[in-house]
């Protein structure tokens, strides 16, 4: 059904220029809503992240690109905003023994809030973001709980739903699929994963091949079958 | 019981520089906590309130105040960071009918993402705001049923919680109360209200004594029975 919608809801989608955004945000075209990409620059160290998050925008043709500025290295606490060594060559239950270090506290809570008063300003009532509980690395605010919860409290908040204008949906339409799950929708949707970014440790362009994010997109291509486009310099 | 607790429980306390949250930090206080205070500079045209803030949180003695750069400008909707008109002169009854364009679109669930982060980085299970649902001039995010399911969410976003450390509580102790019992309150805990602020529409360093922030405040000193140290130039 890929382009064949004729509704123009808007949405808000977050896209932070990895893997599952951009398949997240192809997923929300796919439905027939007209995206509003928003990225954020948070002191990340992979900042490169927002280069691919501004070419999949383009890509996608959304009608805005928003980048946020928010300094979340103001309360430190997390190896993506700290200089705190990016943990490399991590088996699959090391990776999901515990909250990694690449945790950074309250990220996604703050992501959404901001999502959700451009989403309010819009007149949107859909906010898409490509969490995922399956490969999620131990992320709390990434289980369907956290994003439930988000939306009942996100409905008491604004004035929309006071004034029965609508109710805000959070959509999470990766959250329960597996890395090969998410890298075939999108390739279906038309996904240029080239443009994509996942590395918590890039080295110049390149990927490092060996950080928890990098060794689950790998494994993820190599499971479904498709050629990882990505460059590792590992 | 004011400074004879012993207990030193940090606690994240949001700081506007108005009578309510300068109140609620007095509480805090009084209940044995060491208040850590979090204000934000989020395009206000009113934002001289920052000023009242670092003058409230110095003289209690705040372990660190943070004043956080967000730009909720970019996306506009209300007259408090847009050139949209404060209203003037509204009686009791044109307050409290519908969500005013004050209202900054969920600028509260913005604000509280950003203490619970701070709080979890801090080991702090403690976040205190003044947010008050009887003067509350129609805001969404000033209920209680907000405010608890802002708690519920939060305790599922974080990695504290995960890893049962503990479970963050949100007070918001002015919520049932009237501006003339917050007032009365804080003067018994030692608050100076002539360091707080809360004009929406300020002139110079002076309140326009006719926007709904200056209204309710008025008639809480008058009916509290507290002479108002506030200068009004109208």
């Amino acid at each position: 059904m890929s382009g064949s919608n004729t509704e123009t809801k808007p949405a808000v989608v977050l896209l932070s220029g990895g893997l599952d955004s951009a398949t997240a945000l192809a997923i929300a075209r796919d439905q027939g809503f007209t995206p509003y990409a928003m990225s954020f620059r948070y002191g990340q160290q992979h900042a490169v992240e927002l280069e691919a998050a501004g070419l999949v925008a383009k890509a996608f043709g959304v009608v805005e690109h928003r980048v946020v500025e928010i300094d979340l290295r103001a309360f430190g606490g997390s190896a993506l905003t700290d200089a705190i060594e990016v943990p490399k060559d991590r088996s699959t239950d090391a990776m999901s023994d515990g909250i990694p270090v690449t945790y950074v506290p309250a990220r996604n809570t703050i992501f959404l809030s901001y999502a959700l008063a451009w989403a309010e300003v819009l007149g949107a009532f859909d906010i898409f973001c490509g969490v995922n509980a399956v490969d999620y690395s131990g992320y709390p605010d990434c289980r369907p709980e956290f994003i439930r919860a988000f939306e009942t409290m996100a409905n008491l908040a604004i004035a929309a739903t006071v004034e029965n204008k609508g109710r805000m949906t959070f959509h999470a339409p990766l959250i329960e699929m597996t890395k090969a799950e998410i890298i075939k929708e999108g390739t279906k949707l038309g996904v240029d994963y080239a443009l994509t970014h996942s590395c918590y440790d890039p080295v110049g362009q390149g990927a490092c091949g060996r950080c928890d994010s990098c060794l689950l997109r790998k494994a993820g291509f190599e499971s479904a079958g498709i050629s990882d486009p990505t460059h590792y310099v590992d």
